[in-house]
């Protein structure tokens, strides 16, 4: 019985080492961005069989993850994901877990990564997940809107870019037979132009035609959404009768369109808060 | 093609954002502990009907993880878990990921949270995981062994207390009848020795006895271990004959012993390096 | 001989030692404020006879410090003072010193302290200066232009009540007979207008004339101001003649107006940068 | 009366800007080191004609300042300083300010700078200070007293490397004739035994008979001293006698010893507190 006794003193002896964790609250009135990129997703995707240039059901996987993590976690207003990197916004007020930023990246990281294997077998069916993946994520602060705009600019315009190369890329391998060796010295110090018109003298394949959620990205952001549902209605001395009963509810939605130009940000005034 | 060119030159023009992230380095010869704790556990583990007061399973479950985490990730010379909770301690003269916290903390727990969802089903069988479960994550340095010392003796005094608590509560509930209000209100204000008395005298149940895992926790380090396998050769003009090869590799090994003490220190000098 | 040698190779065996300095960069696109206060000022003030309840020598005395870092640091667009405490503004832009937060704060604190002793003389004539007085200094950031106007305003808020309970204290005090402490529990509860109706009715004394300094505080910006000259010109076989030259420069001016409404940054458009 | 009610409402209405100050809580358990550079010390050393290569008025001054420190300021235990640079050692448990880096780095450099200002004149007689002079300082953290130890042995071996280049150099030009240009060419590439070579078969200075405060730099310390007071006592119908009193208080004395080696630690085992 001695011990026990003994460890309760320890403990309060050892509790000092608490105040060794250090503060990292957010500066307030910021933008705060969680950005989660893959990790050694280039061998992850080798070793599953992704699809070149883009594997849909990679790309759904992410975006079902992404869902996830803002069902979960509060305050998130837009997520924009691409490739094996997604970055979740959470409001300019936010005082979820009082802004520390540790708590808001792990968080993120850890839903996001517990999802992708929860949800592995709705995307890739039989094709099992040959290990559990991993993700690093960050956080970064942006003090206006103008900023915040600009980080999911540039995260578009990357997708653009790199799509265009990739397309391409692959488009010589796959239908132009040339090696991964030989595309990639042919595209070397190609512009977009250049890209575009590979593509389209040569294969007749007009890049714009291309998957909006390939070349754009997809972002989720929260929308009202009407719900019917039908309710059967039993009165007494009735006969039983149907009703379509209609219900607004606030919901995740997932769009591939442009968010560089002024039109999405006039089409949802709320993403944004005053400057 | 327009487009592209300027989605191209639009690209340059947002990267300026890049520039907002901080530098978060940790101080240099300080042992970085990452702490990992379950998000809404006590609801996690009565929606999957966890054993109390300690499922095997669950505890098996948070190990391997625990252990996929070590494997993956370089530097970590000793981690220490307990009930939904897990410390990595990275050695003090480590360069991963430049000693960024953000990178350091968003790994260990994305490769926990993912491992926990992947190995599910080695520890819970047909029973299924009904939504995938979040970790949240920290990073505390640690200048001196004292201090790192002190830490793990924290966590472990911790498991003890918490453990001897809810052996004796449960008993109480499960073998004495006693309401969860009741348990609780018996238990209130007593020591460590009550609890022991307790179980002892109105139980039979010798604390000393229990399982060292619930007691003590379970720590993962890395030790030599020689694994033993059978070859065949084939010589040519002589019979297949078999030798048995013995390697000698380091590999994570699992143990739930006292790390309060000097001895276990003094058996493992490896895992600190002097001051 | 050997000495010099070995010191040499000793210097970069410690050379390691440097990369223990953390960054402290601050986040871009957001002011940042540097706050000085002076320290046991109450003794300081007591110690060097300061006149009650404001000293117009120490009040000139801070303006003129303030002024010194102004002028010899870079991109500080308005600063404001009152009692023993002034901020200084950097613009959100500036890049001044890499934003390091330790380098712009002890660069303003410093620069503040060496021209409080080197300019006592001119406000306190031949009463010396007891000993070297110490100032303490903070960074804080501020995201908006919102966010920097509540602050310059708070701070003007703030001397706007001090100054008044301080103005009715030493009025019963000095000209009302009370003790300090009788002045003390007379005030004890009362709002504004209490104290605004003691001055006027005991004392015939209108709040509303008292010195604006004393009221609003002093804010110094950069102003455009014209300097004219005298200048003698000589010609051959003319009489010398005088011209008057005027020269427009931007120039430190002291002011004590209302900073909180919008008049102030109407006329001064120049000291925010958009959101 | 109204203004008065609106300011204070006003007052409370900002006082959210306050939440915008982060953290910046030294990490426990490790020296804080606070260093001091001069800013623009070449021009000022210019403007002021200090002597080349060492100026024992602007080496006093530096010291006379960094005692004001020591004695106004709790919790260093060892200062050193050379050229126009001073550390300042806070010991690893100290509390003082709650370790907040901003505290601690603007306290010591206000009090520094205000101090050379204060005594200047007692260094540099009737040569005029023609300008406040600036100090930039910042904070670095150091967990074990080796780090610590090769901190200072850094700052000494540089001392050291500096003065014997600049004392070689200066002798060229001042005893040697050389322009400063010829002087800078001819020591280009020169280890420290061909400078200890030059002085000594050239102008027969040998390198280890210069002053020790030159070679070592100056460190201060908190040492025991006796002091002698003289007192007399009259007794009743005694003849007055005059007794000798001695004290012993704990006094900051400068010196100009090794602090590279084991000696000087072992003679001050205080400075250093267990790891």
């Amino acid at each position: 019985l001695k011990f026990s006794t003994s460890s309760v003193m320890a403990k309060s002896k050892f509790e000092y080492v608490r105040n060794f964790e250090l503060d990292d609250t957010c500066l307030k009135n910021c933008y705060i961005v969680v950005r989660l990129d893959g990790r050694s997703f280039h061998k992850f995707s080798d070793q599953h069989k992704f699809i070149k240039p883009n594997d849909n059901r990679a790309l759904g996987l992410m975006t079902r993850s992404a869902l996830s993590v803002m069902e979960e976690l509060d305050d998130i207003t837009i997520a924009y994901g691409q490739s094996d990197e997604f970055s979740f916004v959470f409001k300019r007020s936010s005082n979820w877990f009082k802004r520390r930023a540790s708590k808001l990246m792990t968080h993120v990281t850890s839903q996001f990564s517990s999802s992708y294997v929860f949800y592995w077998k709705e995307y890739f069916g039989e094709q099992p997940l040959l290990y559990p993946p991993s993700f690093d994520g960050r956080v970064v602060l942006y003090p206006s809107n103008q900023n915040l705009r600009d980080y999911l600019s540039w995260r578009q315009a990357d997708c653009h870019i790199n799509n265009l190369y990739n397309t391409t890329f692959w488009t010589l391998v796959q239908k132009g037979g040339l090696t991964t060796t030989q595309a990639e010295s042919r595209l070397n110090g190609t512009q977009a132009a250049d890209k575009n018109e590979i593509l389209f003298s040569e294969f007749s394949i007009n890049y714009n035609d291309e998957s909006p959620m390939h070349k754009k990205g997809t972002y989720l952001i929260w929308e009202m959404v009407n719900e019917s549902s039908t309710k059967k209605i039993n009165r007494p001395n009735e006969a039983e009768t149907e009703v379509t009963v209609t219900r607004t509810r606030k919901k995740v939605t997932a769009h591939h369109c442009d968010i560089i130009g002024d039109q999405f940000w006039e089409e949802h005034p709320d993403i944004l808060e005053r400057d």
